[in-house]
């Protein structure tokens, strides 16, 4: 599994904080954390604010930097932002993220392929509808997006598809056609990786955590590699290592098995 | 999901003692206890002494229905045993179990069809073979159940088969093989019932509680709708609702909100 943090996100109020009072301590040990827990990438997120939105993602990417090397994703809907960003990160980024907008698409390509990064891709087109319903409607833009990162020379291995996943408690089917669109998907794009925030599936649920890493262990047997969690989540971890287990993917048990030593929460 | 109550088994040394001592009160508080937890089936073994297996078995059954009426497992693998049983329990009960072992169906099916029980059956010929495999054994011995099934009238949805889980300490593959004979035998047999014990697939690994749980929710996806298991196990359940509202299966989410407010573990 490819984890991407996700902590370092403006729009979290501790963070919006830290970012306002240039609290550099804060963001080192949110980067630090999430670095020794696993992650393999740290979102980051300047916040809402178009007018700093630069000025606060340059200096969220110095303080991160300078404590960790792992790899950074660019998390901004601002061409000029990620223009920029793209030439500041020590090591290839991942760019959050690219959809079905033609005028995005047109936009971000061209900063991917200059420095070969991968990217996330949402399976939605914003500029014709909001969220799509069905597996069909979100199989349909990606068929575009696949389209022109593939006219731009992008490997689809560069690609991390959200499949958008929408919550349970308003449709109950939320979690079949979710679990439907990631089989879809690793079917007709098998060298992508599949990616997705698990939060959306229990808005409006108690035990929202419980249903998250049960929706995770669905979701990851479908053909899910990745996601954007909290890699410090101790539940969540020691759930989907035990998913990799059960699925043949843990030769001689060994990561659960050392995992179970020092990671696990005593129960 | 059918839950068959695991916990009256005399291979158990708290339960073994109690048998032993007539301990009546302890037998039905761990017959009540089950039955208020939801169990549909009270699974009832008297142990593992064949010399007094019979008179075990009719002092388990009596002080077990004198506090409950939900429905019995037989759980022996003496016809005998079974034989007297039967018309002692008050609810048409569950035999645990048959296999593939000709002599055991010529001498068990008789019962079965007599009372129209529902009957356990295990995916292996103990008569020919060691524990099966592959997918492919598992489904050879159920061709053959089956068609002995049928021949003595017994509707597919009276059977429970039990696909035989294997440790994945030792074989690394368990898990999917498990995984995909659920699959197959639900394709094959959509009306049976798919059952089974869980705590197979993590002997010999750490916090095997999380297994069993994980285990369980990617079984109920492939197929499994009944496990033996102990329905007091808070953590156990509240994965299979969080499963079981991820699939669909419940409408408005009421049976997850329900339980979410009075059995799920505080956290």
């Amino acid at each position: 599994m490819i984890f991407i943090g996700e902590k370092i996100n403006g729009t979290r109020k501790a963070i919006q904080e830290a970012i306002l009072n240039r609290d550099a301590d804060f963001i080192k040990k949110t980067a630090l954390d999430q670095a020794n827990a696993g992650a393999d990438y740290l979102d980051v997120n300047a916040g809402t604010d178009p007018s700093r939105e630069q000025a606060d993602m340059l200096w969220l990417l110095e303080v991160v930097q300078s404590v960790t090397d792992t790899p950074i994703c660019i998390d901004s809907s601002t061409p000029e932002v990620i223009k920029e960003a793209i030439h500041v990160v020590n090591k290839t980024p991942m760019i959050n993220s690219i959809n079905g907008d033609p005028a995005r698409l047109k936009s971000f390509i061209p900063f991917i392929r200059e420095r070969d990064c991968d990217v996330i891709a949402l399976a939605l087109d914003e500029s014709q509808s909001g969220m799509p319903k069905t597996v069909a409607e979100r199989m349909a833009v990606l068929e575009r997006i696949f389209e022109a990162t593939r006219a731009a020379g992008i490997a689809d291995d560069k690609v991390y598809v959200d499949p958008l996943i929408m919550a349970v408690a308003t449709d109950q089917q939320a979690g079949l056609v979710a679990f439907e669109s990631i089989r879809a998907i690793r079917e007709t794009y098998p060298q992508a990786h599949i990616t997705g925030g698990l939060s959306n599936i229990s808005f409006g649920l108690p035990n929202r955590a419980l249903i998250n890493r049960t929706f995770l262990t669905l979701a990851v047997a479908a053909g899910m590699d990745s996601a954007v969690v909290n890699p410090e989540n101790v539940a969540l971890i020691e759930s989907l290592k035990a998913t990799e287990l059960l699925l043949g993917r843990d030769r001689f048990c060994r990561h659960y098995t050392t995992a179970a030593k020092v990671e696990f929460s005593k129960k």
